[in-house]
């Protein structure tokens, strides 16, 4: 992997990632943000920080709806956020960031209230506006990976950030409206909540038993094999027996690998196969682009190894049926239990009965 | 307030409540369901149960597109699920219930399973299918409060159950297709996620201060004077400074009171106040009707007082301009962290500023 590091005229940084050759010099242009800074504030009944980002609402950059600000510049009187030049993946500051390094003061009020530090970044996973995640070739996902774990190196070097969260938000369903295949990092000062409630089960376990729950559950799901989409040497995709969602699915690395900086040229090169054929199924689904949410979980940044957890990226699809939502409401957000009117075993066999080509 | 208690032909419970008279003897009819039990797995890494209620999927009771089955019956070829006869307020057990008293069998897996046993009851806020919550008059609102003091200790006598539950979803942007004002109760056998995280912060907060944190906090709020949209003498509604949801509101009493159980004639007089100016509040915001979540959060069913907690209603609207939804995507359903594109203040601003008339 080369990469070039380089720092847009309003300050944003840019990181462009070739594959086989490094990126060259380029002129840098593209929308320069009316950023405001950001703070968060602390819930005392919910113990968690919400995070004010008021400049996302009154966006003062409104480009003409056919621009697609992740398209190599071609144009120099209307460039992009990324240049025209040779890169395979680049990344970039988000222009309207909920967290950031410069996050500005932090007006008092009744409850705790920090600057909104932290990062949120782009990653355009291709200069192809047609492809997606998914169809991109085998090499090209094996980058991806690699370019989340320099982020997650990068970021996690940052003395007042505690947690690298990569995801994707695919569909108009989940209020993505740019199609364009990306996906985005946000670094949080703290481990989020979500993460934290799963490491702390893991801590506990791996006190207990002395191994990482998450891979006792896998080799369950192994030896059960109802709910296995993908099985290789190294990386598994499965829709887990607890599923919340209807096609939830989990693409995880089958031996010990907490985090993406732990991630060998074997163990990236299968989950790459996991993820490739866990999308290519979803589209093949229903024969068409199938929305989710994709969260990347791992270690905490904080220098340790944490044998105690596994990284794991985790599909939330937003469809129970074909044209049927799943709405979260009252049980969901309101008491955190989630009900689902389908079995997981069901909805692994649609998914297992999907043909797919990786190569 | 007076009820009487009914079994409908297929065995579901039915109560019919009245403010100032008994509801007299009535027929009753109504679909019947295909109800094929539920399971609940044990998510090992969130620590949390997943409910599995499979015949909501595949309901077999479809009814013509303009049936209302919550309009009080007056066609004995198609009865609805409450009677013609006269009653103000009725609650009746969901044809299709997630959680149910004869929950059946829980299929082993390779996490825990257990039958999925609770309560799922639909509770009809009025007979008129043009009203809704906010709409209705101020004594109807009491007595739904009083209903839903009666549901959780009726709910709350069964050993099996742990917390009683009520809410409304409102709108299609969260789902809701039926416009007949009603709301739900689902009484679960462990205390949710959700509501246990609040009480582990309020025991914490209780033990060090021997005080409730959410009485604290309101005392912020009414100190600061910024956020609240209903004082009065018992109760207050008021947009949180740490809102999550751009116009998120809670509803409370001012003074101790842990639970619906614990309403006296005064708080609950003034809840009903402070509930219907922040739904005319809500609905008079852009001349139509706002969709929310609402949640109802108490104690626990366990027969101890909980001064440690204090009784809440919260509102969370999907919306945070008109016609722009907050999409809950990467970092809310990932991470857990909520990014809010408003402040409190500004959304409290723009409520404070709709008239209402209570009366």
């Amino acid at each position: 992997m080369f990469k070039r590091s380089l720092v847009k005229p309003d300050g944003r940084l840019l990181h462009l990632y070739g594959r086989t050759s490094p990126p060259p010099e380029c002129d840098l242009g593209g929308p320069s943000g009316g950023y405001g800074g950001s703070h968060m504030r602390w819930h005392p009944l919910r113990a968690e920080w919400v995070v004010y980002a008021t400049h996302r609402q009154t966006r003062t950059f409104l480009p003409p709806p056919e621009y697609n600000p992740l398209l190599p510049s071609s144009d120099p009187n209307q460039p992009t956020e990324v240049p025209g030049s040779a890169w395979d993946v680049a990344v970039f500051d988000n222009l309207y960031p909920s967290l950031s390094a410069d996050a500005g003061a932090s007006p008092p009020q009744i409850v705790d209230t920090v600057p909104g530090v932290g990062a949120c970044e782009v990653v355009v996973f291709s200069r192809d506006p047609g492809q997606s995640l998914g169809t991109l070739p085998l090499a090209q996902i094996e980058l991806i990976l690699d370019v989340w774990a320099d982020r997650t190196a990068d970021l996690g070097r940052r003395a007042e950030l505690a947690y690298v969260f990569p995801f994707e938000n695919r569909g108009v369903e989940v209020g993505v409206t740019l199609h364009h295949p990306h996906g985005q990092i946000y670094a949080y000062p703290f481990v989020p909540p979500l993460p934290a409630r799963v490491l702390a089960q893991e801590e506990r376990y791996h006190a207990l038993h002395g191994r990482a729950l998450a891979l006792e559950l896998l080799e369950a799901e192994l030896a059960a094999d109802e709910r296995v989409l993908y099985r290789g040497p190294r990386a598994v995709a499965l829709v887990p027996v607890c599923a919340r969602y209807a096609y939830e699915v989990w693409v995880t690395p089958r031996v010990p690998c907490p985090s993406l900086l732990a991630l060998d040229t074997e163990i990236r090169a299968d989950l790459a196969r996991a993820l490739k054929t866990t999308l290519l199924k979803y589209d093949g689904l229903w024969g068409r682009p199938f929305p989710y949410v994709m969260a990347c979980y791992q270690a905490p940044s904080d220098g340790e190894l944490h044998p105690e957890t596994q990284l794991r990226i985790e599909f939330y699809p937003p469809y129970r049926m074909p044209g049927r939502l799943k709405y979260l409401a009252g049980t969901e957000l309101g008491a955190g239990v989630f009900t689902a009117e389908t079995l997981p075993e069901l909805k692994a066999a649609e998914l297992r009965a999907v043909e797919v080509e990786l190569e």
